[in-house]
């Protein structure tokens, strides 16, 4: 791997079974069976019911230079674009720089309020991770989910840190972080605990 | 269930994925593939190689009345007892009390020095974990292991406290806790970080 200016982080939120979605993700349900309403309510339980104890947390999640996501995180349509569909985010998006969209379905880039445009690339994740990195500057790049965008990035060595936060909560089935990753090295940076996350950041050997 | 005197709790290491153990266990690599040589060491690490950090959950390992643990986490004896194994532990086992271990294979109770005896229950884990209740009067059962023993309580419901040793290392396979156990509500009880390992405390709803 090249000697990066920035990081390459992964930030996301498992359940203590390692699942950061569950089944059957539809527009109504975006995180599918997630043992609530498929809202990921549940999962995400420590940023909206009490944010104040998880703010530094939170504060860290949207400061990279660029972000990368799967298509499924970005929305629910699959298969070709047969309607609009500008993310979860509303018109002027939290991230406030380029996001790149993992897809197999070619679309022009969409540029929203406040910085964020959205990207959709559909030469695999080497060529996101550039595309990242060059937009970010020297800044760091954050590979938001879903889990199977995220796998595929550690199964290619290609993330530096990975911060997850765990949630007290198990899905039982779902896409699941690690899933056909091979064994990992990890060095413990730092862990916290809030009452209702432990957030654990971990540096991986690459 | 019952209102129990004691509680019946769960204390497992497990990598950063889940995992308590790696593939191919035998005799010379009990853990089989972990990362390692087979010993568990990695898993392990903050046990033995910081143990004063970590002291009060070492010491709370083997507080218990009765102890439960499946017949792999044992030894490596597979099929028929065809040979005489008494364990991993020498013979004046840490456990100091009685041990029930699942098995399908029928075997007299052998006693070992220190108060340690390990039963061999052929009739399922209710039956062991009633046994283990009654022998532990009114003090807790620490189900021990493996995760295929594990799971098996967790999905009937007979586990309050989850103690879990997270290391800092994915095996990428082998026995994975929460593995097939439906979705669980958890309430997260305590959280600590070591150098080399988050320690998590669940109560969980039955
Ligand atoms: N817990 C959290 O913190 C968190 C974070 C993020 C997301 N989520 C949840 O996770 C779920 C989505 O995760 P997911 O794992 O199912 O999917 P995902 O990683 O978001 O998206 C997967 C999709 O992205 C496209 N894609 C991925 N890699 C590609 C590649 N190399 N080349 C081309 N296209 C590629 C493919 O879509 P096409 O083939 O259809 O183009 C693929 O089906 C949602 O429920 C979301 O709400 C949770
Ligand atoms: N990381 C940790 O903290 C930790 C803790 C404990 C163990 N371990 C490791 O985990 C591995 C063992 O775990 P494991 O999940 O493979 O197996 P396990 O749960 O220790 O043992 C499974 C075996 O126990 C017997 N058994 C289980 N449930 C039974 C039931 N309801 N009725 C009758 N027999 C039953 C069966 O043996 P038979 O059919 O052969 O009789 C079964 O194959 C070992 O490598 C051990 O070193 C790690």
């Amino acid at each position: 791997m090249t000697t990066p200016t920035g990081k390459v982080i992964c930030d996301i939120t498992i359940s203590a079974d390692g699942y950061s979605a569950g089944l059957d993700q539809t527009e109504e349900r975006p995180f599918g069976d997630d043992g609530g309403d498929g809202s990921g309510a549940g999962l995400h339980a420590w940023m909206f019911d009490t944010p104040d104890e998880n703010r530094a947390e939170i504060d860290r999640l949207n400061t990279a230079g660029a972000f990368i996501m799967g298509r499924n995180m970005f929305g629910p349509v699959r298969g070709a674009w047969d309607r609009r569909w500008n993310g979860w985010w509303g018109g002027d998006p939290p991230f406030h720089a380029p996001v790149f969209v993992l897809t197999h379905h070619a679309r022009e880039p969409q540029p929203m309020d406040g910085g964020t445009t959205y990207h959709f690339v559909t030469d695999g994740i080497v060529s996101a991770l550039d595309m990242a990195r060059t937009a970010a500057g020297g800044g760091d790049v954050t590979v938001l989910g879903g889990a199977t965008t995220i796998n595929q990035y550690l199964a290619a060595g290609l993330i530096h840190e990975l911060r997850l936060h765990i949630a007290p909560l198990t899905l039982g089935a779902g896409t699941r972080l690690f899933e056909g990753v091979p064994p990992l090295e990890l060095e413990q940076l730092t862990a916290r605990a809030a009452s209702r996350v432990t957030h654990v950041t971990y540096r991986v050997s690459t």
